[in-house]
């Protein structure tokens, strides 16, 4: 029946389901895997959730992108690592990415609002067990932080490697969500005495504070002047 | 047992349970209410975590803080807020707020990591039908994404707070989880000819761009100025 009622979607863009089409506000949502990818290289901290004693848990953390591939990663001994381990066929996972443009102030206090990206995917997140796969995914999740940096630290050692769990989590159940613009206003709030408008909101990188025992002749890179 | 086993916790600080101890580095998560409200009080946008149908959802949301309880409004309509009134007793959620306050270059790219302050509160979420309770928790709500706001907009009317919905989540069963400071690094790593240190991260607010047709006399209020 997914056949005939749903059209195979181009593509370029991610199947709509029950779970990616919001019930409110299906207008903001989008499908579009370009804007899903920029969305999700421009940020390096996703929210992760899971479920623990049916209960949900969401926790902060990084995360990389490898195509359609997204990956997190954590000490092996960490709880959702863990989970992942144990569950077959793996651990059932919302991860969701934000990033705050704007406040949106309107005259009327119902109508105030943020502008926003998000992506939120869900999925079933497996572990890692290819060595070349854990190293490509865990040089992504450095790249995510800071673009170019993996090739320019002292890779991670079999050590390290056995000590770090990541997970993968398939790009295929994806929706973007997203407010861009001004204050929508009620017609009769229009003349009110309130300021409306919107507040540009964004991210910004201070001076890089180096430690104090750099090897002698090692200079900030360049690749961190262009944060 | 819970009494023998765990003593009684200053009143200035949650208690420890199951679900606010990680596995792992236990030793940068806090209980203190202080440092909570404090960075919970900085936020605006938390990632509100529920289950349905069994697997995790996490979305985005704004939320406000009175006393001892968070507040997450929403459309009538919208998925946990219907959740929410359907069930009894309310809906299961985690709810997280982060701030990235570094980035965190080591040599090794191991030892990478992100400077952050976050909040994770487990809970149970009850809708809120009391109309001076919802009232204060949107006005709670708008002074969270803009200190002062509230008193300087046209307050909901009936009809605008009757198609709002409002959770209600105790702080109860929280913890915060911090990591501050400067590089950790293997000692054999030290003379390795790459940068390391801690990039600073911060949220700036850009010059408010106001709509066009603001009120003769209407400007830019000073609390914007002091975001």
């Amino acid at each position: 029946m997914q056949g005939t009622s749903q059209p195979t979607p181009p593509a370029d863009t991610y199947p709509r389901t029950d779970r990616t089409v919001p019930t409110r506000s299906a207008q903001k949502a989008a499908y579009d895997k370009e804007l899903v990818h920029a969305i999700l290289d421009e940020g390096y901290v996703c929210h992760l959730g899971f479920v623990r004693d049916g209960a949900p848990v969401v926790l902060p953390t990084l995360y990389g992108r490898v195509g359609e591939r997204l990956y997190v990663h954590g000490s092996t001994g960490s709880r959702p690592l863990r989970m992942a381990g144990q569950a077959d066929p793996g651990l059932a996972v919302c991860l969701t990415v934000t990033h705050v443009d704007g406040l949106v102030l309107a005259r009327s206090a119902f109508h105030h609002s943020v502008n926003y990206r998000s992506v939120v995917v869900h999925g079933t997140a497996h572990q890692v067990t290819d060595p070349e796969e854990k190293r490509t995914a865990l040089d992504a999740l450095v790249d995510h932080v800071v673009p170019g940096r993996s090739a320019d630290s002292r890779p991670g050692n079999t050590k390290e490697l056995a000590a770090t769990a990541v997970l993968r989590l398939d790009l295929a159940e994806v929706s973007a969500k997203l407010r861009t613009g001004g204050v929508n206003e009620e017609p009769e709030d229009l003349g009110l005495p309130y300021w409306a408008g919107v507040v540009p909101v964004r991210t910004v990188y201070g001076t890089p504070l180096a430690e104090p025992d750099l090897a002698a002749g090692v200079e900030v890179p360049g690749y961190l002047s262009e944060l």
